[in-house]
């Protein structure tokens, strides 16, 4: 069997899964503070846990991690988990459980798992995006999760899309999850409000400053007019990101992951007009086909799994 | 024995590639004018002409166009040569020569090249840049040429930089090759010239509206300072765009092509020293290698002689 954790900045997820289906067999929950030693014994614990609970035997363990993961098994940058930089955390972790530990950026993860169980099954050629606290990527190019040089690839949200934009929280300037994670929807929805065009966001969470992305989320959900209108601009400024991602990587399809797909067809549909609409030569080429995740939270601690089986075979 | 064609807006180049050593045996030019009809005569003439001159078979025959060629054999879309949107040339050029025909963009073509028997010998990954009139990409993945699901990967010229930038001849706003093609680097000589910064470029050109990339890099080479200070500000638009590219594909190395490398090592420094400082997480990561493309004007259609040879194995 293999186990799958996703590192996260407060949580751990772990998940015990068949590598022939992908079935999740046992989950635990623990938490990610502490140091890189105390975080090696919270796994190693829960990795325990779910040994001890199945009686099945865990070949390799794989970890998911946002950040810049690199293939040896070091996160080298991680603004969610400064704690564990340069921590050789997949060597530890091995030696505490004596088996292969592999380490891999989280989106990256949740590419392999919606290719080979999700929404990534039927084509050799898509880009996973998750709209999350930032915008984290997965390439899957030639039937295959193509991680880069170190396994750094699909840092997308990072790319600059506006050089005179805002300042974003890594000092850049207008990088693209800025303007089309899962937090920008929440700032968008809070412009509205303030604007005075957004009153069910204001209904809903009580006072501008507290409105989020699940209140944009959820007025949509319930036919609100001035939430669509947020949700459509928000759309534009996801599909803006991932026609510069199709115009480099020319996939079948993009997949959509991360809490903001809560909302469900309206953003996808979002997403797929304007991209058609934003996309260089869209008219000469065959429509992107745009997809929602389809495993939901389990994507990532699922991928690190099979990222572990994958890189150690 | 391969043949490979350059198909430019203008004009067409032939070789005659000895595939296990790159080796030119021979080559031939032509004129791209005229429709499709006219350019597959043009094209199996100048084949004609290799086989007469070299007494050597040839094998497969592969196209290098700007634009997105399909991997069908069909382009869809190319500013350059619209004669030839939708044409089957493939087809019609292997139905005259009684060879295989394959048909690919033509940056991706340099980059199998270079990747071959130039400037990415000995890494997995590299994004080869050719700066030309625009900006085309090739991508080279885990020892592989990506073209993607149509054949239209590295399309990375029209990656939206600048949301509110200038409008391009493409319709789209602020497109990386607006900042940083070859094009560009003639524009900003001209705006330092009129701005009576680029005095060495004004004499060179006689007139401000005169001065071309070329020039600059003339004065560049002659040492002009004020020439240095334009070549910097390019290089600081192509490291923008190569930064983007780095986050999304974290290759070993940048490979830099087009007439623009003419300039050389400080054009080569320039984008080396700008990536450094323009690329998140920098200090956290190998530095990507930045290098000049080696195989110059021939680099197109030798990479298509390799692809046709790679695609119809």
């Amino acid at each position: 069997m293999l186990a799958g954790f996703d590192v996260g900045g407060t949580k751990v997820l772990g998940l015990l899964i068949d590598p022939a289906t992908g079935t999740v067999l046992e989950r635990g929950r623990g938490s990610s503070a502490g140091d890189g030693a105390t975080l090696v014994a919270t796994i190693a614990t829960m990795a325990e846990t779910l040994v001890a609970r199945s009686g099945a035997e865990i070949e390799v363990v794989g970890l998911g991690v946002a950040g810049l993961a690199h293939r040896s098994g070091v996160v080298r940058y991680s603004p969610n988990l400064p704690d564990l930089v340069e921590f050789p955390i997949a060597a530890r972790l091995g030696d505490r459980l004596g088996v292969p530990v592999a380490l891999g950026n989280d989106a990256s993860a949740g590419a392999l798992a919606e290719a080979r169980f999700g929404a990534g099954r039927g084509v050799t050629d898509f880009v996973f995006v998750n709209l999350g606290t930032g915008i984290g990527a997965g390439l899957v190019v030639d039937g295959q999760l193509r991680a880069g040089a170190n396994g750094f690839a699909g840092e997308a949200g990072h790319m600059i899309v506006d050089l005179d934009g805002p300042e974003h929280l890594t000092g850049h300037r207008g990088p693209w999850e800025y303007f089309a994670s899962g937090n920008a929807l929440g700032r968008m929805g809070r412009e509205a409000a303030a604007a005075g065009r957004f009153a069910a966001g204001l209904e809903l969470a009580g006072a501008v400053e507290t409105i989020t992305g699940e209140h944009v989320g959820r007025a949509v959900t319930d036919g609100d007019a001035e939430a669509a209108v947020v949700l459509d601009g928000f759309c534009r400024e996801v599909a803006r990101g991932a026609a510069n991602l199709v115009l480099v990587l020319d996939p079948h399809r993009l997949v959509i992951g991360g809490a903001a797909i809560e909302i469900g067809e309206p953003l996808r549909a979002g997403v797929d007009r304007w991209l058609g609409a934003l996309l260089l030569g869209a008219a000469h080429r065959p429509a992107v086909e745009v997809r929602l995740a389809e495993l939901g939270a389990d994507a990532n601690a699922l991928g690190a799994g099979l990222l572990a089986r994958e890189l150690l075979d």
